[in-house]
Parts: structure tokens; sequence; C-alpha cells
């Protein structure tokens, strides 16, 4: 904890623009940071990245992909607790949804961190970079894990970040995929219709093959252990086809 | 730590199999385990997992999910960590190739776990599984994770998983496309060139487009932020266009 101390003590030296952004730091995190450059780090997006002489950027890219993988954890581990019954796969998708670049995008204006990365960019125009705030958040993710270890990073991502999550909403959709094709299918009074086409395995390690069909015509294919994921998951597929939205 | 305590004194009343396993798990991991039932779950493969009354399956696909969340956070910063000039790109690709399921199949079987697991089997077949030791390679993370905890499970990948890949090897295939794009040509007597199609955006935020020509015609294409990059980015993609192996 020494060196995190000595960190603390640059503190003295900040700047009115490094005050600032530790300010607004601390606000968004929860505590103050222990070493601001990786902040800074985490905040510089490549277009306003400089290139050192060596021909190297310096952009917050790396960050980046550290945080997405300790995010990634943290959330898996948040719905394996918070699922005790459910399998992998809708443990898996669940996940892949609420990681995506546009949910991230959205909890990056709710926790404030936008209004900071509009401060970086000193009016230049952000539209460009419509991934911005999502990616800068991921990068923050990776500071904060650098800065303060794993245990506080993931309370940061569960208190600040997941908290604005709608979980139940992702879940309905991500659970409902064979009542929207059929909730589909009543709209436009077309029939839909499951066909198992083999079982294969053992007793104790079945997979159903089945087949999606949408007035009489085979739209999309699914497998599974059993029968009813099977389906489920010829509906994921026959969504994805058909490009029904959620 | 006191309800660690309490599953320790478990120890008490293992039976014979049990002992064995607890034996075998600390010899893997580097310390008895807390919550022995945690690994007999990373054990249970789908194959050999028992239906419950109301139809559910107890196998280790949800540790799986787990451990390969971990995994990836914990080769994410080592590889973060061990290259500090290499940019993201390098680091995702890198980590793909370390936590694939052959590397991670090989590896269950230096540590011993392909042992544990062919106990567990109890000589049934398992060359239908081809993932498994993979496979029960990431659930067993997941249950060290559980069990004891992220600092703990860290090390354990670092110095008993990570310390098995050949880093080196993978980085000389993961970086050198280019070369290998004109190893190959030189063998096959052709003429390997690359034509940059447009450069755009502005001072601090190019995108190169490149073409890879072979003996003049265009085999694949490229982007990047420096010319270099572009030219590796298609290098890449004619190795897998004229399936070059690694």
């Amino acid at each position: 904890m020494r060196l995190s101390r000595l960190l603390r003590l640059q503190s003295v030296f900040y700047n009115q623009s490094e005050k600032r952004l530790a300010s607004a730091i601390q606000h968004m995190v929860g505590s103050k940071p222990f070493n601001l450059s990786l902040y800074k780090l985490a905040l510089k997006h490549t277009s306003i990245a400089e290139e050192t002489i060596n021909g190297l950027k310096i952009s917050n890219e790396r960050l980046e992909y550290l945080g997405d993988a300790i995010l990634g954890a943290v959330v898996a581990e948040f719905l394996f607790k918070k699922f005790p019954f459910r399998d992998e796969g809708f443990l898996t998708e669940t996940r892949s949804r609420m990681v995506n670049r546009e949910a991230l995008n959205q909890i990056a204006i709710k926790i404030g961190l936008s209004k900071i990365i509009e401060k970086e960019f000193k009016g230049k125009n952000l539209s460009a970079h419509k991934s911005i705030y999502g990616d800068t958040l991921e990068a923050v993710v990776g500071a904060v894990y650098l800065d303060r270890g794993y245990d506080f990073c993931k309370k940061f991502i569960l208190k600040r970040i997941i908290v604005h999550f709608d979980v139940d909403g992702i879940i309905t959709t991500t659970s409902n995929f064979k009542s929207k094709i059929i909730e589909w299918s009543q709209k436009e009074n077309k029939e839909v219709d499951f066909k198992t086409l083999s079982v294969t395995g053992n007793q104790r390690f079945k997979e159903f093959h089945v087949h999606l069909l949408v007035g009489g015509e085979v739209v999309a294919e699914g497998k599974g252990p059993t029968k009813k994921k099977a389906e489920q998951d010829a509906s994921k597929n026959a969504c994805e086809i058909l490009n029904l939205d959620f």
C-alpha cells in the first residue's frame, strides 16, 4: 500500500484541470484515484491520441482491451449467482447483451462519463465516433482495475455499472425467442411449426435437431439437449434471419 | 474466513474416494480445496451428469462459463503487462490463441487434470468428447475462483496454467502474417505485392485500405491506422483465404 500512498500524495501537485478530473473520477468511481495518469490514459481516445517520436500512438485502446475482459468476468459472476438454475447458454447470451456497445454507451451517459469525455474533446466533433462512450467506459474499468485491484473494481462494476442495466428487460427478450416468433406469425397471419428431425446420442446425452417452418417452408434450424432448447435455438436463428428486432 | 475454516473441517468426514480427489486437487491447484463439492461439480461433464427429479441436469457447464471469463481476464492482464508496447489487436489475437480449446486440452493433460477426469469416467469412452479436457479445465478455474477468490485463482492460472503456454511460439505466428505470406510466395515462386487503395480520415485518425495481390490478382484486403498494420491485416486475411497453416 506504500506506493498507493505515495501516489495519493501526488494530488498535492495537481494543476487545476487535474484537480477537476480527479474530482470527477472520484464522483464517478466512488473513491479518489490513486494514480490519476491511468484515468487520463483511459480518456485518450485514439482520435485525440498524439504520436510519440518513434511513431507509437498512446491511446486508451489497450486499457479498453483489459477493461473489456475484467467487465466480462464480473458480469459473468454476477449472472452466475443471480440465476442459479439457468444454463450456460442463457448466461452467455444475457452477458453478451449486457456488455454490447450500445448498452455500454447508454451507461457511460448515465454515470456522467460522457460529460468528462466531452471536456477532453474540447468541443471537437464526437459524432464521428459512435461507440466512444462505451469504449471509454471499458477503458475506465481497466484503469480502475490497475489502480485499485480486482475487488474494488468488482464493487465499482456492480454498484455503479450493473445497477443501471435493465437485467429483467434483457432477460425477457433473451428467453422469449419462441414467443417472439409466434407473436410475429400471428401478426403476419402466418403459420409457424416446429419439426423434430432427429434425436441422436444415448440416454444421458441427447441432441435434438429441429426445423422451424413458416407457412410450410423451412426458415431456420436449431439444436439442443432438449426439444424445448432446440426449438428455442431455432427460434433465435429465425429471429435473426427474419430481422425481428427486440 | 470462518466459513472456509468450517468447510476445511469437512475433510475429516471425507470418504476414500473424496480423500483421493481432494489430494489430487491439492496437487494440481497447489492448496487444499476448501469446498470439495465445487471441484466435484467441475468434473461433472454433461455426458455423465444425472438428471434431478424436476428434469434439471447438474453438470459443469455453468462453472465452465464462469471459468472461461475468469481465465480470459487473467490472460488479458498477463499479456497487457508482458507486452507494454503492443497494441490491442495483437493482445486480443494472442489471447484468443492462448485460450482456444486445443491449447487448453493440452494443458489439462500437462497438469494432470486428464487423469482425474478419466477416473471420473470410470473407463467410459472419452473419445466422443474431443474438448472435454479443455472444457473441464475451464470449469476447474471457475471452481477455484468460487472456492478461493480472485487473487488465489489468478496465481493458480499464472503459475500452473500460463506457465505451460509457449507464448513466444504463439506470438511468432501472431505477428508474422506478412513474412508468412512472403515466405510462401518465394516457395511457390509467385509475386506478392501490396497496393494502397485509399487513406481516409484526418491527420490524427487515419485509415489505410490496402489490397494484397498475388501475381497481379487481388487476393485479400486489409485496413488499419497505419500502412504497416493494414498490410498485416491483409496478410492475415490472405493466410486464411490461402489456407496457410501455422
